[in-house]
């Protein structure tokens, strides 16, 4: 047990996941009208809600079919280009909705013919405010800096976006409704968490991978740990790692893979793994997986009993269990880590 | 000098790029007519040619106003995802032509309406044969294993490709036209380089920075100093550094920057330099920029007089002049990195 307002925090989420997606789930009517003759889903967002894009891109595709893509900010707020978006559905993810380059973003992309919808925990924001549509989650005021209930209600907020644009909503239900006992349940039990803790603080570099579904949430685990432990960390899919950056694995490395527990990216996770201790490194922490991946790993972190199109919203969660354990072993606090603040700007005020 | 395979490899590019454009320029009709009615240009690739493709999609957006996008390869070959591709042309990279999820995720896309390009070094491979249309480049055979004299002429065919969508072609052809001998001075002068080399190699942590038309290049240079010298290294624009982990940055750290010498990137990426300086980082390399950004980093390595938009093609050059001279200096053999071999798979044979 402990008392950072983090840990407070990852431990609202059953609540806050269970309140947003009450919350926006009676949505999808509207949500469907608003997609009608829109051909892809543009996402705006940066830092973690760019992991809940990543994620919302993903399912968008793989559930619903439809096209998807991430925007890139600059070509709106610095190169000012003249794209066609009349075709496009833009959704724009930003925890304060106040970040200026999402906010600007947003309005570029209404201006170039796009639908708009904001995806924010404050529907007084601006970016709320000029939204055809807003999402608002409902994850309460997140006062640590790493963000945490915010991001998951930001994914549950992309299961309901990708259910309301499939042919035939509502086959995801069953499995949401599943989420908040399961994130729970996870929390309650924090299995494998203070060994995951411990192997990480043992060697300064870590890599994370995923791949697919589960791609964003590989990409958060490390951002987190990257921001509230401040370690150099980088998160790559296993193709990607596969490619060429595996050449760095050594005995230096320990390597934290995420993954769900069915789906097409199990195999290839294992094998990941295998192929991770082959190469002499220092330790492998599974999170989720099955038995085959539980049993490839070093330290196995059990993850969520849903299936890999819904796993995200809750395996997350002992990613986040174990960054603040590792941030309190390494004497930090995992509330307010050095350097940053909570609504987060990407340019110098003016420029 | 030195001898190795990649030092030539590198010294061969002033021809090389300068015949692949040759070839390709010509092509320009008849790449218009293949876009016609297609809304939006996807990519396909990974690697160096991921990179490639990524400066290929802010020069679409950029230069041609044409909205463009990363597609992820998973999509069609794990999720064997049913997506309406009617309005996209396609344009896969691969160097060899041969990486199977390349060629598998062309087919896909095929088979969903897209119109298909391949840029590829080899006109015989698979990719090359099923596509559409092929922009074979003439790197002529590359036989380090670290992608140099491929990677910038698929710039070229990236430029040329831009070039043909843009509504008034041609703007490029005078600032193409001096792409090979900005190369050729380069390579001759290396001025800065070993000085570059020689601070990357007093320090573990590298960190490496672009933005917008130059942000392919950064992310290419972190995965050559990766792949090549065996270096973890993260790759970020400088809004997703600003965004969180520019945190862990500290004094183990030294940071590559990388600017064009114009546009609206320079002024930001002068102010992280300064900002890196003042977070205390071991030091700062600046590759390219004007005036103001030498004067902000600690050792600067002069990049090409060409403006923004196509002078990625001549950027490169010193990160891979520096990235060889690294390997060197650690003891290390460029042409074979540990691990790697040339023609690169993502998934472990039958899987």
């Amino acid at each position: 047990m402990t008392h950072t307002i983090m840990a407070r925090e990852i431990a609202e989420q059953p609540e806050a996941i269970a309140r947003t997606l009450e919350s926006l789930l009676p949505l999808r009517t509207e949500l469907k009208t608003l997609a009608e003759s829109r051909r892809v889903v543009l996402f705006v967002a940066r830092g973690s809600s760019d992991n809940a894009a990543i994620y919302g891109r993903y399912l968008l595709e793989v559930h619903a079919g439809v096209p998807g893509g991430l925007a890139a900010p600059s070509v709106a707020t610095h190169y000012h280009s003249d794209l066609d978006l009349s075709e496009a559905l833009v959704v724009s993810v930003s925890q304060s909705g106040e970040t200026a380059e999402i906010v600007e973003t947003q309005a570029w992309a209404a201006a170039h013919g796009a639908r708009t919808i904001a995806v924010t925990n404050d529907g007084g924001s601006a970016l709320a405010g000029a939204a055809d549509l807003a999402l608002v989650t409902q994850a309460g005021a997140e006062l640590a800096v790493p963000a945490t209930k915010s991001y998951t209600t930001q994914l549950a907020a992309m299961a309901v976006l990708a259910d309301a644009l499939a042919a035939k909503p509502g086959t995801l239900d069953a499995d949401l409704d599943r989420v908040p006992g399961e994130v729970q349940r996870l929390i309650e039990r924090r299995e494998g968490v203070d060994e995951a803790a411990e192997r990480l603080a043992s060697t300064p570099e870590t890599l994370v991978s995923g791949r697919g579904i589960t791609f964003g949430t590989a990409l958060e685990a490390a951002l987190k740990l990257e921001e509230t432990c401040l370690r150099p960390v980088r998160g790559l899919s296993y193709a990607d790692l596969r490619h060429g950056p595996i050449a760095v694995v050594d005995a230096e490395h320990v390597a934290l893979l995420v993954s769900a527990a069915d789906g097409p990216m199990v195999s290839g996770m294992t094998e990941l793994a295998h192929d991770l201790r082959r190469r002499g490194a220092a330790a492998t922490i599974g999170i989720g997986g099955d038995a085959g991946f539980a049993g490839a790993v070093d330290v196995c972190v059990p993850g969520p009993a849903l299936r890999e199109l819904v796993a995200p919203l809750a395996l997350v969660v002992p990613a986040q269990l174990t960054v603040e354990a590792l941030a309190r072993r390494l004497g930090l606090d995992p509330d307010a880590p050095r350097g940053l603040s909570k609504v987060t700007q990407t340019d110098p005020a003016g420029s």
